[in-house]
C-alpha cells in the first residue's frame, strides 16, 4: 500500500491558496483569522470527501476517526494548519494532508485495524495566542484563567477573536482528552533546518524534541561621549554583549552537547547614537537541548558568564526567564518501529533531534509520540521560500503509512500489511 | 584684573531659562528655534549693558567688538549659545558668558588694548542643520547648494526656519571673514568628558582637536532557526559584530595612540526575532584621534579586520564613510602662553586633547586657535546633569582674561597687564 503522490499534492496546493498574500505570495493563515477558519472549513471538506466525519472541539481543533474493531485507545495522527504571517505551505500543513492522504489509502483499501485511528488538526500551534492552544487543550494543560488572558500582539483576545466566529472560548476547556483514550501520537512535519538537507536524506526519525528556555537579558553601563570619554574610563554595555556572544561556544563545549544551540536573535543598543557609548543593550537568549540536565547546566553557566562580565566590565546586569520547555524524549518503541518501516522502504534516513517545538512536545509530556521529518530545502521555513521535494513527501507519507498500518495490524497475516 | 564670578553665575542662570523645559529641565534651544533667537536677544541684551555694540551677521552670528588701538588683526573669542535638545547650561554657553566677561572687565578697568577683541556667538554649534554652521560661514566654508540643502530630522528646512524670523538664508554667505583679519581664535567650553574632573584638575589646556570617521557598516549573514539549525552551520550576523567590537582594542594597541577612541554606538539586529539566528546587523563605528595618519592607519586596520572576519564567518559585509573631520592642532604659541598664563595664576592644569568636535576645530584649520576646558563633572554632558564647579568656572574664566590680556596688552609696562 502506497500514498497517493498527486492526491497529496492537490491537498497542499489547495491549502495553500488559501490566504495567500499575492503581493509576497506568503500565505496569512494565523490562528482564528477568517483565513485559518476557512482553513478548517477546506480540512472538514476534504475529509468529508474521502468518506470521514469530521468534527470540531471546543479549542475548534478539527479531526475525524477511521475506525478500528476497538475504537480505543487510539492512534493520534496530525499536526497543524495554522501558519506564521507570510508563511511557505508546507509547515503544519504537510503533517495534517499526508494523514488525510493515509486515512484515504487505508479506507480505501478496507483493511481492518485492530483499533482506530484519529487525525487531527491542532488550532494556533504557531502562537499567534501563544501557540498550542490546541494540543495544549487536548492535553488538558488550560484553565479559565490562561484561556481568558490570551492575547494577540495587537491585543486581540483569543476570547473576542473566537467569538467572532460565534464560538465560546471557554469550550476549550471541554477539548481535553482522557489521555487513556490515546496511545501514541504521530507527527510528521518539515524539518525546518538544514540537517537533512545538507545530509541528502529523505527522512529524518526524531528520538527527541529540545526543550529550551529564553532570557531577555540587560547590561547598564553609561552613557558617554564617544570623543571625550578615554577607552579604559568607559562602561559600554555593548561590549558587555560581545563578551556574552564570545562566551556562547565555550559555555556551549564545556557544559552542552552536540544537540545544545544557544543564541543571541535580539539586542536593542540604548541609547544608539553614533557619538555616544552605549548605556543599555537589552537582549534576549535563547538556550537549546534535548536534556533537562543539561539544560540547567546551560543555564548556570551562563549566569555565571553574565556575571562576570558584568563584573569586569563595571556593568549592572539583570535577566528575566520569558520561557522554559521541558525537552520530551520520543517513545523509543516507536522510534525502533520508524526505523525498521524506513529500512523496509529502503529509505536513507536519519535519526535526529527536533531543534523546534512542535504540538508533539505537549502531548509527548504525556502519551508516547514519535515524529517524521522531511527535509527543508536550505533549512528554509516560515517563509514562502519553505520546500521540500515532492520525492521526499512521498517518502515521509509512505513511512507514515507503513507505521499507521503496521501499528493497527498487529496481525502479521493481514495480507494488507504485508503488502508492501 | 579679575573676572566677577556673581556676574557670570547671573547670566549663565539667566540664559539657562530661555527654552528650559519644566518637566525635564532641560534646555531647549536648537539652533534658530524660538527659544534660541530669544536667546541671541538676551545675548544682545547683556552686551549692551557691557556698553558693546552687539552686530548679527547673515549666519545670526552674535557678535561685539571691545575697540584697540588697531581694529585688526583682532582677537576672536567665543563659542556658542544654541543647544542640544535637553541640554544642561554650560555647552557652549559658558565660554560666551566667560567672553563677555572678560570684555566687561577690560572694558570696566579702561584697559587700551593694541588690538580689537571680538566676543562672537556662533549659529548652530549643535547641529540642528548639521552643526557647525555659524563658523563655518565665517570660515568662509558655505556655498549657496550647502546652505539650501540643509534640514533638520524632521525635515524642516534651513531657509524656511530662518525665513519664519524675517532672514534670508542666503547672507549666510556674507558672513565669511577676511582671514588675515583675525589673529587667533580662543574658545572656553567645558570638557564633556571625564579626564579633568578624575585628575581633579581645574582647567585643561587644549593641544590638540581630535578628527574623527563615522563608518556605517553591515553584516549580513541568513536568517536560520534557532532551534533548528546546528551551531557549525550558521551565518550569524551579530557574531559578526561581537567579533569586531572585540577586535576595537587590538586596533587602538597596534594603531592608534593613547588619543584614540573607537566606538560602536549604535547597531541594529534583523529580523530580531528571539529564536532566531540574526540575518542583518547595521551598526556603526566612530574613529577619533588627533593625528590624520594614525586615523588613516586606523581605518585600514578596521577594514582588514571586517573583512577578515567577514570571511571566516561566511557573512557579506559592507561599509560606507558616513563622515570625516580632520584633526585640527592648536596653535603651540597660544598653547604655551596659556600654560604660562596657568602657572602664573597658580592653577593646577593639564595639557589635554578635545575629543569633540567645536567651532574652534572649524576656525582652527583656517588661522591659529587655543582652547580652555574646565572640567564636566563626572564627564556629564548633552544633559541636565551637565555641570561644572563655580570655583572651576572661575579659574578657567579667569585664565581667559589674563590670556586675552596679555596678548592684547604687549607693552609690559602696562600696569594693569602687569597688575594679577
Amino acid at each position: 500500500m502506497r500514498v497517493n503522490l498527486e492526491r497529496i499534492k492537490k491537498d497542499i496546493q489547495e491549502l495553500a491558496e488559501i490566504g495567500k498574500n499575492p503581493r509576497d505570495n506568503g500565505i496569512y493563515r494565523v490562528a482564528f483569522s477568517d483565513a485559518d477558519m476557512q482553513g478548517k472549513e477546506c480540512l472538514c471538506e476534504r475529509m468529508r470527501s474521502a468518506g470521514l466525519n469530521p468534527e470540531m472541539d471546543g479549542a475548534l481543533n478539527v479531526s475525524a476517526v477511521l475506525s478500528g474493531r476497538n475504537d480505543q485507545p487510539r492512534l493520534l495522527i496530525g499536526s497543524h494548519i495554522d501558519t506564521v504571517p507570510c508563511a511557505g505551505a508546507l509547515d503544519g500543513t504537510l503533517g495534517v494532508v499526508v494523514g488525510l492522504e493515509c486515512l484515504r489509502c487505508l479506507a480505501e483499501a478496507g483493511v481492518t485495524l485492530d483499533r482506530s485511528v484519529e487525525l487531527i488538526a491542532f488550532s494556533d500551534e504557531e502562537g499567534r495566542f501563544g501557540g498550542m492552544f490546541g494540543s495544549q487543550s487536548v492535553a488538558g494543560q488550560m484553565n479559565p484563567a490562561t484561556i481568558m488572558n490570551r492575547k494577540d500582539l495587537h491585543g486581540v483576545t483569543l476570547q473576542s477573536e473566537m467569538a467572532r466566529h460565534g464560538h465560546d472560548v471557554r469550550l476549550a476547556l471541554d477539548a481535553a482528552r482522557d489521555l487513556d483514550s490515546i496511545s501514541h501520537y504521530l507527527e510528521l512535519h518539515i524539518e525546518q533546518g538544514p540537517v537533512l538537507d545538507r545530509s541528502k536524506k529523505s527522512v529524518g526519525i526524531v528520538d527527541e524534541i529540545t526543550g529550551l528556555f529564553t532570557w531577555a537579558i540587560r547590561f547598564k553601563g553609561e552613557a558617554n561621549h564617544a570623543g571625550t570619554t578615554p577607552m579604559e574610563m568607559r562602561h559600554d554595555a555593548l561590549m558587555g554583549l560581545a563578551d556574552f556572544a564570545h562566551e556562547i561556544p565555550r559555555i556551549l563545549d564545556e557544559n552542552g552537547t552536540a544537540r545544545s544551540r544557544a543564541t543571541i536573535g535580539k539586542a536593542e543598543i540604548l541609547p544608539g547614537a553614533v557619538n555616544t557609548v552605549p548605556a543599555r543593550v537589552d537582549f534576549s537568549l535563547d538556550v537549546r537541548d534535548t536534556n533537562a540536565d543539561v539544560l540547567d547546566d546551560l543555564s548556570h553557566a551562563c549566569r555565571k558568564a553574565l556575571s562576570a562580565i558584568a563584573r569586569r566590565r563595571g556593568l549592572m546586569f539583570e535577566f528575566e526567564r520569558i520561557s522554559y520547555l521541558e525537552p520530551v524524549q520520543c517513545c523509543t518503541e516507536l522510534v525502533s518501529r520508524l526505523q525498521g518501516n524506513a529500512e523496509a522502504l529502503n529509505l536513507d534516513y536519519a535519526t535526529m533531534p527536533s531543534g523546534a517545538a512542535h504540538d508533539a512536545q505537549i502531548i509527548g509530556s504525556l502519551i508516547p509520540v514519535g515524529m517524521i521529518f522531511v527535509p527543508s530545502k536550505n533549512g528554509q521555513s516560515h517563509s514562502p521560500a519553505e520546500w521540500t521535494a515532492w520525492s521526499d513527501i512521498e517518502d515521509g507519507a509512505n513511512l507514515l503509512l507503513r507505521t499507521v498500518l503496521t501499528m493497527l495490524c498487529q496481525n502479521s497475516q493481514n495480507p494488507v500489511a504485508n503488502g508492501f
